[in-house]
């Protein structure tokens, strides 16, 4: 059985590296300890296992269809939802004057990790919901909160994102949806919106659409966009729900998340379709993207997830799969052996590991700087948490997602011509994964928010900040005598130099220049900050007990990422500050 | 409509780089002239577009059906071969004594290049049937030509590779299906097969089974191998064709190349199944070697086709999809412009071309070496040829596979959601791609194969003339003025270096040491392989026509992979030469 996620790896981080317990020190979170922690953990890892993970395939194989307008999803799926909503999952970090659990992020984050590798497409409906509830909780009128608010978060209703549309992918300074003043203090909304997860299904009443739009009169581009919550359904004159003009276009084939429908949708095709505005006018993008932060940490986590499923199938196929013999020992009468125990096998696992335990840890990392942003009883330290939080999500969300996509590749290799085949699971997992380099911000928009906006902020602190965390690891290491603090170190103090001369050359007014290897640098500062969690692993598990397998696996994995990946840091920081332009420079007609 | 290959790149490889007329002038390809290189060349295009690649989509929709003990592939398969049998790819470049055309493998490689991207599956069926024919032209009895070889170049039968066993994917020394003389000169074969790419089909009357057995009383392991074909129908007693006792026991569901089926079956389960002998006893492995070396050159080459389809409809994609505007020009009143126009999206493109590009110039290079090797006048000149082809054919098998994979991944995120869904074609190229590094020997077994017996072939013979090759072309782009010779040659010469250092532990009985970083070995000389082919072309190019965009962007091109990648090389080798060995020391219950 799959476990897919390893608990002891988890138990590790939740309490000996993050020390989880030690937030209930702090109001927020005072009525918890250690017991409701691991109560709450121990409760999804027995759903993910018992109920989600034996349904993936099912889902898998029979995606969502369109039927006269509705969206038909798998039978199975109003099952699974169940049993996570009443452990919580929806309000789990949500404060209990909402009817959340106030749980720590972190503790939440080690949870959820579970149920996304058990069934990413299940725990999306939830995702989504808590994301759209959080939104109105956060920005929404009384009258908005009384009409959706306990609806999405008891679970009775779900929740979208509704911000894409056709014309304009990323760019949602293109948004043209309008909203024209009814007059009640409602809205009449009119327009298309596609890619929206979740946009329409059979398992209840109604979906509430958190949705950007432009008010008539707003101003062109991204300052002129407003939010707003769109049911499918409205309360009409006599009480009962009514159809509120949200029209279902399309379906689309998406390659994986099969159990999530993503549909194109019309609002208003027959003008009444009802919207009600969330927060003031024209703020809509700065509210969505204090949610896009949280949904971009899940982004993450969910990377990691669906790679960890994968190193974990691909860890039990190694183990059970006899297989030739090493290459110094050719007797051909001898029997085959595990192909665990060849060296280039064991690099793939290895290096699955090193990206799987090393991106958890880093999500991990992020949602407990999340948990002091919001918690700390010391402004100072939530603004320092607060920074540290903003610099590491687009490394958070991006590091998984294009990483993770090598693993999952990985995992597939080491099943051989058998991971090529949908009698394996692996082809899934990797065709789940290739969503999170997309959607939530391409990869390439994360280069250009980490170097253009996160790095840059409050004239460089964050990096700073992020300096004192890894120089504090480094003492660490080095009190347990193990190596790579100062190489670290110095990797980091590369790429701040480089900012330095980057955010120079942005200052002099040369913002395509300063952004010119944006996706490389990115890179390089995701190796660094994953060197950085490896390290703390290390430092921690080297003073624990050195004859435990486990811990002893922590340290040559650290040792394997500090090997093979921060000797790559120096030519990435070099090309970053090139100036090397090919890319730009051949003539659009030579490609 | 997508090119699938350019043709531009295309002529330019073929006449400008490796000036294939001159290739004329040697006795076995004296009776062709540029005219009849062109006209193979242009109808293969044709073909490609006007009849391979619209039927691409419907094949991948609709795979193979095993029914009642046959499998029933598409209905539209048959109608794709005919125009391709009639063009003489089953023989192009076998000579006219077996009904060849004695075409160089340098221009049937770029023929079929286009053939591959068009429908790699209906190409599979007569790349197979190649291979299985040139194995008994070359190694077959009178008899066994007589019975076999004239049907199979003539596309009447189709011909299958089987190899590989459940229990022994890659370890061929483990194949156990026996072999017992029947005492008319013919064996009664009996064993099962696994992953039998168009091990069955409908659309012929009979298959021919190039199997690996062991003849009773065989010698254990790798030596004890014999190659038997075995026909799905024999000639029976009436003259007519009769069932030969081979079953298909299963069809598997494969991810990619869906118009091809892979299936397991079992010879002899009545004791029925005839198989003759080709070649002597216990040779099988070394015959199946001579042919697998064609067949990782074939794989290359799909790697490049599978980029190349998926190269060019990410680039008409951004070409045509407005989206956002440039970072220094953020006027939101402004309209959209093509995302061609993003760095970061010309990043994902220039990099799909340069290993598109790259890949195929490789693959044409070895080509072009193997066509000497085979038929250069002076006996030198052949064997200096087959050392570097043999060097080559590891890194031509293993580059397009592994980063025309990372291509088709940047394909699909260059079309952003839409590149998620199955109504776009980038996520079926993705799947195809994946094959390529698993089947013809995984990667995993390049890298052995290229450190463990290539590079130390004769004393390291085949790396002192790669690098006369390299240095002829530093030469060459000193005198057009293109920077980059002196690093390449030197990134070489720091490989050359590790080698020696290498072969040197495993001279003295460390072979696993030796082999211990294989693969990042493989990566290292890959990268400088294609550097060198990539510079060479800039040379060429930068003495052509420096106006010409098509030629800008081949030393822009080559810029950005000496930019890029070659910097990758120095931390390579160093990883292979510190013996850092934390994947083979982190305990087994570690992972």
């Amino acid at each position: 059985m799959n476990p897919l996620v390893s608990d002891r790896n988890v138990d590790f981080l939740l309490h000996d590296v993050l020390d989880a317990t030690a937030l209930t020190a702090l109001p927020a979170f005072a009525h918890h300890d250690r017991g409701t922690f691991d109560g709450f953990l121990r409760e999804a890892r027995r759903i993910a296992r018992e109920v989600l993970f034996p349904a993936y395939r099912a889902l898998d194989e029979a995606p969502p269809r369109l039927v006269a307008g509705e969206v038909l999803v798998h039978p199975e799926l109003e099952r699974l939802l169940a049993p996570m909503i009443e452990l919580g999952v929806l309000t789990a970090s949500r404060p209990e004057a909402v009817g959340g659990a106030s749980l720590p992020m972190t503790v939440a984050t080690l949870a959820h990790v579970y149920l996304m590798a058990g069934n990413l497409s299940a725990y999306g409906y939830l995702g989504l919901t808590t994301g759209a509830g959080h939104l109105i909780e956060a920005f929404g009128s009384e009258e908005v909160k009384g009409l959706f608010l306990e609806r999405l978060y008891s679970g009775d209703w779900t929740g979208t994102m509704a911000l894409t549309e056709p014309h304009a992918g990323s760019s949602l300074a293109d948004v043209k949806t309008t909203a024209t003043p009814a007059g009640d203090g409602t809205y009449r909304v009119k327009g298309d919106k596609t890619f929206i997860s979740a946009g329409d299904h059979d398992m209840r009443d109604n979906i509430v659409h958190l949705t950007l739009a432009r008010i008539e009169g707003a101003p062109a581009g991204i300052k002129g966009v407003s939010l707003f919550a769109i049911p499918k359904r409205r309360v009409g004159a006599e009480g009962a729900l009514v159809a509120n003009d949200v029209t279902i276009t399309g379906l689309i084939h998406k390659i994986g998340w099969r159990g999530l429908p993503s549909v194109t949708l019309a609002f208003g095709d027959k003008g009444d379709c009802h919207g009600w505005l969330v927060g003031a006018p024209h703020r809509g993008i700065s509210y969505m993207f204090q949610m896009m932060n949280e949904a971009r940490l899940m982004v993450g986590l969910n990377g990691v997830a669906t790679a960890s499923v994968a190193y974990h199938a691909a860890l039990d196929y190694a183990r059970t799969r006899a297989q030739g013999r090493p290459a110094s020992a050719k007797d051909p009468s001898a029997p085959q052996v595990p192909i665990l125990q060849h060296p280039d096998v064991r690099r793939m696992l290895l290096r699955q590991k090193a990206i799987v335990e090393g991106g958890l840890a880093l999500v991990a990392f992020a949602a407990r700087y999340g948990d002091l942003a919001q918690h700390a009883v010391d402004a100072s330290a939530r603004e320092r948490s607060q920074l540290l939080l903003d610099l590491l999500t687009p490394i958070a969300k991006t590091f998984p997602a294009e990483r993770g996509f090598e693993a999952n590749a990985l995992a597939l290799q080491v099943h051989g011509g058998y991971g090529y085949s949908s009698e394996y699971l692996p082809e899934s997992w990797l065709r789940d994964q290739k969503l999170n380099s997309i959607h939530e911000g391409t990869t390439g928009i994360q280069g250009l928010d980490l170097l253009g906006r996160k790095v840059v902020a409050r004239g460089g602190e964050p990096l700073r900040l992020l300096r004192e965390e890894v120089a504090r690891t480094a003492e660490r290491v080095e009190a347990a005598s193990v190596p790579g603090g100062p190489a670290v170190l110095e990797a980091l103090d590369g790429i701040i130099v480089l900012t330095m001369q980057l955010g120079a050359k942005g200052a002099a007014g040369d913002v395509d220049g300063m952004l010119l290897h944006s996706a490389d640098y990115l890179e390089a500062l995701s190796i660094v900050v994953v060197a950085w969690v490896w390290l703390e692993q290390a430092a921690v598990a080297a003073k624990l007990d050195n004859a435990d397998p486990f811990y002893r696996g922590k340290v040559a994995c650290a040792a394997y990422w500090l090997e093979t990946e921060l000797p790559r840091v120096a030519p990435l920081v070099a090309l970053c500050a090139s100036g090397a332009d090919s890319h730009v420079r051949i003539p659009d007609e030579a490609f």
